[in-house]
């Protein structure tokens, strides 16, 4: 949508798994022409964006290799970057080249109807290259992301791992922990639940498959964001527990500033 | 501001510590007089509504006590209540009735500045008497409560505080600790932090001196509630670390259950 209206392809040629996806896309009219195979949407681009959840990226790509034309530029929008990038330069043919991206945009809502040719204006996009990944290609999908209005990124796919498993896993988990926890209390409980449990455990309804994948995905990442995590509370237990007031008013207080400065 | 939209009052009183906001209040048309002493605000009234910090309620309940007239009723707008309620009802004169009051409203934010006749309006409202409560000066209240919009519930002091050490202060308390952990990582990281970690930690920027005071006033409680978040906390590491996918999805999938059931 965003990529007709800026006017950054000549052709937008689509594949969805489903049916009734591939049906509402056909009426869109930044859509140019809809595929019932993958392979035969790859054919001809000069850059392919694949886009399903993080478990299924590998395996779309293996699929539609054989058609990804010379010189083409292959990404994925995956929320996880390491197997992903490493399989994927090994995949694609030869002459063309991959490079993952992950453009932070989007909610807790999934699904084309939550699509706005806005949502990536002003959003972070970390672009992942290896080492030996041209630069020339690199820039020109840092320049595609760009054009869409994103404040692009690179670093390598390990380095992201690493800091999404802090930022947006880790709170994904501990968002859904909560609502979790809380979903063994008694339901009447719910009436008194205020505006800041709501805003606190709002990640908590994004789709379970996807988070599941993520969480496979960055499985050590996301346990070394545990640990971390659990030393803070371990701390902020110990203080609570012996009636340390001022400690815990004081870690209060860096919460507080970190959390002012993300606005 | 909503009990003089609403007509509840025929003459309002107020008392502020801070000289500024004692001059800001008598400039308000929902004001009739501002004192300089929170025990000359209290005479002559039918109804006292305290409002400070958790930790200032006894002490000026024990303050104003000498000034509070036969019949009148006392209640707080406190987040916790066992010992608040348990100190409050012997304070008051004899003749007068302390209830404990929790509206259930506000945000992160705090001051007058955030004041809106409209803050109380659907939102939850717990009232907590004691056995020996006379039934008819509790209904009062829980009348006066209703007459701003609010869905008031009663239950004791105790419950009261086991509950929203669950849904208020365990929130508050993962927000901050999630703020906090993130605080000791790269700076440069905060460029990448999305919508859903805003939506998390948002509750982290509330006055730390204030929720300082809450945790100690529901410290019991409050542990209580982090070893229950912690045995899911617990949990789900062992299924990440064992690789329990089924078992993650399905933990993630109740968690998003309960989340959709408060919208």
């Amino acid at each position: 949508m965003a990529t007709r209206e800026l006017g950054l392809a000549r052709r937008i040629h689509v594949w969805a798994r489903r049916p009734e996806t591939r049906r509402a896309c056909a009426e869109k009219i930044w859509c140019d022409a809809v595929f019932p195979e993958a392979v035969d949407a790859v054919r001809d681009s000069d850059l392919v964006v694949l886009c399903p959840p993080v478990d299924a990226i590998v395996p779309l790509l293996r699929q539609v290799s054989p058609a990804v034309e010379t010189g083409a530029l292959v990404t994925d929008v995956g929320s996880t970057k390491s197997r992903i990038c490493r399989l994927g330069s090994h995949i694609v043919p030869k002459e063309a080249i991959f490079v993952g991206s992950h453009p932070m945009a989007g909610s807790e809502k999934s699904g084309m109807e939550h699509a706005a040719k806005d949502l990536f204006r002003d959003r972070a996009c970390l672009v992942t290259p290896l080492e030996e990944s041209p630069s020339g290609q690199v820039d020109k999908l840092v320049e595609y992301w760009k054009s869409l209005g994103m404040e692009v990124t690179t670093m390598s796919p390990e380095k992201h791992d690493e800091i999404v498993a802090q930022i947006s896993h880790l709170p994904h988990l501990l968002a859904s922990l909560l609502a979790l926890h809380l979903s063994r209390k008694p339901e009447a409980w719910q009436a008194f639940c205020g505006n800041g449990l709501r805003d606190t455990t709002r990640i908590a309804a994004g789709n379970s498959g996807i988070w599941r994948s993520i969480f496979e995905e960055n499985k050590e990442e996301l346990l070394r964001a545990i640990d971390g995590f659990e030393v803070e509370l371990g701390r902020m237990r110990s203080a609570l527990h012996n009636g340390e007031w001022a400690h815990v008013r004081h870690l209060l207080e860096q919460g507080k500033s970190y959390r002012e400065g993300l606005d």
